[in-house]
């Protein structure tokens, strides 16, 4: 798989808003069974390595699972605040469990989990979310959590971009792009109006 | 219509972020008729008088209308970089144009197009969105539009929460609470974890 044309802008707006952390967090929009779109903040953690796949972590007790059974397409908007520039990239959510199939994605779940701070692992051990508040405080402190072998409940979720909508706001006029993948190694890149 | 009581940790988030102009950006996700998921960055424009409703401006010409005309549940996904918390709000959407029964409406849909900057109101003069770039420049220069009467392809649209979702990502453990309309002025709020 060769790097998608879409990925240097892409880089090249994350190295421009480097000095953002919250420039490393996007919007992810999913669909429901009932139909009702549903859209939540997550955290960049990286490409799987040797593609163009987008990682993002989430917990098999979220909502966001029943979500991706129902509807595969999902679609993330990111806005980098300093460059003033948007990308909209829609495609296939694709969820990696530790049952997986496929040996090479339980490993790249296992080294997600690896890479992930101890406040953020630790969160996989608290209280079902979305559920009335365990009162118990003790409940959401850290835990010694395993650091080598991710908790059941910890999910690799991937984005696999089909399309990709490049908006930049500054400039006179603006500029934007589409991309449109054709087949695995070949994107069709086209100027739009803004 | 009572003010709801979400409003009152938002406005505290609108005011404790104001310092960053792109903290009144927000996603949008909404539902295409192909069942996918759509997801774009939108800008608050304050709410309509007297409601609980959210404005935003779009164009006539934009995706969001097909889809809003076939699914008029959308997201908003609100995320305040400075305090660490986010909002999702969904509801039903409302698409004002230039010939919306309500008088009310239309009125306030010329009252907001009043208040656009004059660069904001330009682009609704700029060429269709979203196909083959124009190559002519002069197409994208800034027209004296007229900032009394909305160009007609100019819209209000409005969401009108019935579930907020409020989580505050500082704070140990953090905070989250799940806001549900039960009727027009009635409002459930419930501690969940986060």
């Amino acid at each position: 798989m060769s790097v998608a044309p879409w990925r240097s802008p892409l880089a090249r707006a994350l190295h421009n808003n480097r000095a953002l952390p919250y420039a490393r967090y996007f919007q992810l929009a999913t669909v429901g069974a009932n139909g009702y779109p549903a859209n939540r903040t997550v955290v960049f953690r990286g490409f799987l390595e040797n593609t163009n796949q987008l990682q993002i972590v989430t917990d098999s007790r979220s909502q966001k699972i029943n979500h991706i059974q129902h509807q595969h397409w999902g679609e993330i908007c990111w806005y980098f605040p300093k460059t003033r520039e948007q990308f909209r990239l829609g495609g296939n959510l694709n969820l990696v469990t530790a049952s997986h199939t496929s040996q090479g994605l339980r490993d790249a779940r296992q080294i997600v989990w690896q890479e992930l701070s101890d406040s953020a692992r630790s969160q996989f051990a608290w209280p079902e979310p979305g559920v009335a508040r365990v009162e118990d405080e003790a409940a959401f402190s850290p835990l010694p959590s395993d650091r080598e072998q991710p908790l059941p409940n910890f999910c690799l979720l991937l984005l696999e971009p089909i399309q990709v909508d490049h908006l930049q706001l500054r400039g006179n006029p603006q500029n934007r792009w589409l991309y449109q993948q054709q087949s695995p190694d070949q994107w069709l890149k086209q100027a739009v109006n803004p």
